[in-house]
């Protein structure tokens, strides 16, 4: 591999904003937009744990930044910046770096984000990429996930439990499925309609844990018991071909992580509004249940029946 | 180890500012304050490659968090909030997470920053922290390693090598030393200091990957030449002794990195201004050179004879 001046000016300058400085004072400096309120997330993902680790680099670099975008989406922010940490093994061949950069730049050019810094180490384990990342919305704006109320519908982008079955598609527990399996590497965060449903959405959470545990913040955060429609739950073909083959990995669909979309619930009266701004950003927008007095989340069957009540989120140090 | 969740809500969240919405969020959310520009820089410290992994979980808390406090330090930005990702292997103690908080702790209350949010995740292999700090300078006003003019003067704060010198006492290489072993573990940010200069130093780096490597960054940024006098050199009392048992090891002085100490430069003038900063800051503070026309950084003997030309700063990626 290359030495790290030669990497960061070679792969990383030409990913930078200009609020990097050209790299050239290992900060950055900047001033956010009038009336602005400045938004920022983080997420950590290690070899072996977030992703298989033999993936292509730039599959990886794409995974890493559309988890953050994601979170953005999820606040109804617009992404500015990122800082991007990357460990890898001093070993990786020589271009390693250059195709995990050419995935960052993909994702940028689809978001509109920028690289403002970061710092770039050698490693003695696996690959790890740590990413912060800064968005802004109107000054109070920000979507939540504690600001849900009793009588909303509840709103998911896409389709669930793609992501989590493609993950058992790429370890060989599932027959080969193109769609599904990047489905599970290069999620696409929605971001745009994130930014559009910011003054109509009363809560909002992306689904990084399972459709239960995410939706579950905003049970718990905004005080309100979650009730979710099995039936309603939208599934790709593949994936239902999937659960066809695999009838156990059904509950995946609700309880599987890594979709990167959108849950979130709005004032019925915004239904048709709602259905008009998924249409104009070509996303699909289902709803699944509604919001009620009390707490927790219940996912039901047609006849009312309890089909399973929700976990927390998924948990790293858990051995369960 | 206790769930993840657990973790965050005993350990962390008693760390976190207003900004942290709580952590209900996954999000900061905040406004800058007015007329300020806002400065953030980022590490990832990796176990084996920035700390030995065996130290006290408090002390490699208390250095990744200094190491980011010394790079605001350096840009004379007000610390205001950090993100930490950190990932842990799974079968590290119960109270290993509680007592790298406590270390997190103390840093926050000698530098007044605050958490705001991050990720915490397991690991297969050893611990990794990234930290993003941000702080606030007013606009236009950070301070630069661009920025040096030939004719200035370049001052460096506290003494020089003890950090390297220290690293080679936890590892057995040299005679037990407290104090150069507490300079390599527990590094002291300037972060009050780099604020008292911002308007009067020139340029500004700190010392993380050695002295001339460092105002290497300011040569090259700035297009001049950093001309620095070996005998000017402070050095302890520690650094001293450890020099006189190993004169091999005498280039850690100008060359060893970790020891996190500010190098700037200003204007000949300034001089009786920086010397009443540093009592009135408890900093000691020392001439080492000037800035000439020309190019690099030349470290000269008495007689002017040359010691050492720079390399380039610490590289992760070389194999010299």
């Amino acid at each position: 591999m290359s030495g790290e001046f030669d990497l960061i000016a070679e792969y990383f300058l030409p990913l930078a904003g200009p609020e990097g400085l050209g790299f050239l004072d290992d900060a950055a400096c900047f001033s956010s937009p009038e009336g602005q309120d400045i938004v920022v997330t983080k997420d950590l993902l290690v070899e072996g744990i977030h992703f298989v680790g033999d993936e292509a680099p730039a599959s990886i670099a794409m995974k890493c930044l559309a988890v953050n975008l994601s979170d953005l989406a999820a606040k109804g922010a617009k992404p500015a910046l990122y800082w991007l940490g990357i460990s890898v093994p001093k070993d990786k061949p020589g271009d390693w770096v250059g195709h995990f950069a050419s995935g960052l730049k993909a994702m940028q050019e689809r978001s509109g984000i920028a690289l403002a810094g970061g710092d770039t180490t050698a490693s003695l384990g696996g690959i790890t990429v740590s990413i912060t990342a800064l968005g802004y919305v109107p000054k109070g704006g920000m979507l939540r996930r504690t600001t849900a109320r009793a009588g909303d519908d509840i709103y998911v982008t896409g389709t669930l439990g793609d992501a989590a079955l493609g993950l058992r598609v790429v370890q060989g527990a599932l027959a080969s499925d193109a769609y599904l399996a990047e489905r599970y590497r290069t999620p696409t965060p929605r971001n745009s309609f994130g930014e559009a449903i910011r003054t109509i959405a009363t809560a909002c959470a992306d689904i990084s844990d399972g459709l239960l545990a995410d939706v579950g913040h905003i049970a718990i955060g905004s005080g309100v018991c979650v009730r979710i429609e099995e039936k309603l739950l939208p599934i790709s073909d593949h994936a239902a071909d999937a659960v066809r083959q695999s009838p156990a990995l059904r509950h995946l669909i609700y309880s599987g992580g890594d979709d990167y979309e959108l849950v979130f619930t709005a004032p019925k009266p915004m239904a048709g509004k709602i259905s008009s701004l998924a249409n104009a950003h070509d996303v699909a927008v289902t709803c699944v249940g509604r919001v009620e007095e009390g707490e927790g989340v219940r996912l039901v069957d047609p006849d009312g029946k309890l089909v399973q009540a929700a976990k927390r989120g998924f948990d790293h140090f858990s051995n369960t």
